[in-house]
């Protein structure tokens, strides 16, 4: 159940070739007529071609038609010829959807500085287009399509009880970090809603959710969330519970692409409480997830609060990281700054079988962040260092 | 040879008990009447107890009479306690020297938020002092005593044809970055040199050495930098001779702290140009050399360069990342932003052999930046992971 299940939208993944063999590597999500769409885009300044095409599209218009999407490589380093492959798939796609250009998105992922064969990619809208459908085949076959070392398909659905959903189908593996990951999501909902509120609810969820991921600490050259609205539902949802269920929906992508983070083995809450403002509070959980002998630290199970305590202090703006509580899965480790005594090796047993979440309070301000990362393992570095 | 080769200095190093076992875990360096000393510090805001104390000191005057340094603990996160123990472990050494208590700095190095013991640090300094003595068997000692999981000891030694002499100590193997690293050192000299000049020199030289190290993104609780000028030579050095040997120390340490950094397999140098500040070359070096990705890739000897890429953008305040030229090894890989032919093979070849360069230039401007990091590997995450 995702993408294509709520009224007013269709999709279809198909392998044209873009990766060897038969795997799915091209998405397509078509919208109906009088559907809006919002999306945020990454940071990064060396953002890929198709990202910033998508840009300009939606600067444009926010009557968005169709979504295009590519695994198998990122566009992105690749110069004149890549912004020349990324709009001429927004062409190829407004010619079969029979809609301006400006109206087609484009999102690509893979490596880094390779082009895309055009060839390949022409065909693939082609045959994609042919291929559009509803319901949950077509969801999971887009889902499919864009996968790179992804290890399974993410989709995610939220149904009204007041007869509206939303679906999203998302990737990412590696790369992860906020502003943004690695990542690209394409959520749908058939609600009736005005671009202000969409727009506001995609930010809060995407706040909440994806920023709040970080596994290795990059933000990526293509990382774009999308939200289209098409109201075919013709029912005009509740603010607050429109708002909760995109940030519910990005928090359930979320968790899965943390779950399913290359070469992790386990996943790691950090949750900073008592700083001024929420917004320090996720910096600092960055700076912690940032560290990579935290990190490893994670990965042996190891409780090791003064690593933490040394990744606060080389991000922190004042000095309460001095007076830091820390808990690793509910247990004390330290408090007001210093060593408490723990069952060391009842801790390093429960810490040991999986997730857990390490709380930080650094005083008593309202600021609070949940930051998602995962322990850093020898497969990790393993597989990030085979040639691409 | 190193730092008690200078005339006017005298060193031991001894073995506490701070340690488990025989090893070598404190270290004493005595200066003559009429030292000066300058310091760089940390500024990690969970600064270790020796760092607050050494400031402090160091702030009430500039005549340095000796420098006690420990391993095996950090007293990082150890809340009054520890305040109490680098105070005491300065008032023992003042009371052996006879010295004001403020001309006594502290270094402390180890795990962070473990106590350090107080009995057998005492004694140690008791035996540090009844050992002091000048030249290389006492400088040899003293290196060893401050190693952590340092494979060998770090020392370096200048010899004037005017007269005078520059030796040097120092330790670090993993939590090495900038401002400062994990890492602590100590030079001393006999030249005649001015507070002033003593301060930009060691400034420059830290500037252009142990700021462009960042091997694992962490500047720690402890990192200090000492440079004392005995002035027993009775040479006033030549200006540029002075601060040229003083670089030229730290940068001799700052390569052998590379060379034996935790885990890794190989050095690499990020050489940054083009852009409109030296401070600007040096943040973006940074920025590639705290991407595990890009360290995986070192690991794997891949030359992808999308992934530098990826980096510099996420870091970048300007597009010129876009038009990147990229040498791997002296081989060009990417020009204006795009990939170049080359032969992948044998660039593999020769990456899979060592060390190498890694050379971005971003554009026209003066600035130019020589960031010095190493890959990051399994063996680093398994030795990190290992429970302390």
């Amino acid at each position: 159940m995702s993408v294509a299940v709520p009224a007013g939208f269709t999709a279809a993944g198909v392998a044209a070739g873009i990766k060897s063999g038969e795997a799915l590597d091209l998405a397509l999500i078509v919208a109906d007529q009088g559907t809006i769409g919002t999306a945020v885009f990454t940071v990064n300044r060396a953002a890929a071609a198709p990202v910033r095409l998508s840009r300009k599209h939606l600067a444009a218009t926010p009557a968005v038609r169709a979504v295009v999407l590519n695994s198998g490589g990122a566009n992105a380093a690749t110069g004149v010829a890549g912004d020349d492959t990324a709009r001429a798939m927004a062409e190829a796609v407004a010619a079969r959807v029979e809609c301006d250009v400006s109206q087609v998105l484009v999102c690509s992922t893979g490596t880094i500085g390779s082009p895309l064969p055009y060839d390949e990619v022409m065909a693939g809208i082609d045959s994609a287009a042919d291929e559009l459908a509803g319901g949950e085949l077509a969801s999971h076959a887009a889902a499919q399509a864009i996968m790179t070392t992804d290890s399974r398909p993410k989709q995610a659905t939220y149904l009204s009880p007041a007869g509206w959903s939303v679906g999203a189908i998302a990737k990412g593996a590696g790369m992860i970090r906020p502003d943004m990951a690695t990542m690209l999501a394409v959520l749908t909902t058939d609600a009736a809603v005005e671009l202000p509120a969409l727009s506001a609810a995609l930010g809060a969820g995407v706040d909440r959710s994806f920023h709040e991921l970080n596994i290795d600490g990059c933000s990526s050259t293509n990382d774009t969330v999308i939200l289209l609205a098409s109201a075919a539902s013709e029912v005009i949802p509740e603010p607050d519970e429109f708002s909760t269920a995109i940030t519910q929906v990005c928090r359930d992508l979320a968790q899965q692409l943390a779950d399913d983070a290359e070469g992790a083995s386990r996943v790691v809450v950090i949750h900073v409480t008592g700083t001024e403002s929420d917004a320090a509070a996720r910096d600092l959980g960055r700076a912690v997830a940032d560290s990579v002998l935290v990190r490893s630290a994670f990965y042996g199970g190891d409780p090791n609060w003064g690593r933490i305590v040394g990744a606060l202090g080389a991000a922190a703006s004042n000095d309460s990281v001095n007076r830091a509580d820390v808990d690793f899965a509910g247990v004390p480790v330290a408090r007001d700054g210093v060593a408490v005594e723990c069952d060391q090796a009842a801790l390093a047993e429960q810490l040991a079988t999986g997730n857990f979440v390490v709380d930080i309070s650094l005083g008593a301000g309202p600021g609070e962040a949940h930051v998602l990362t995962t322990d850093l393992t020898p497969e990790y570095v393993r597989f990030n260092g085979e040639r691409s």
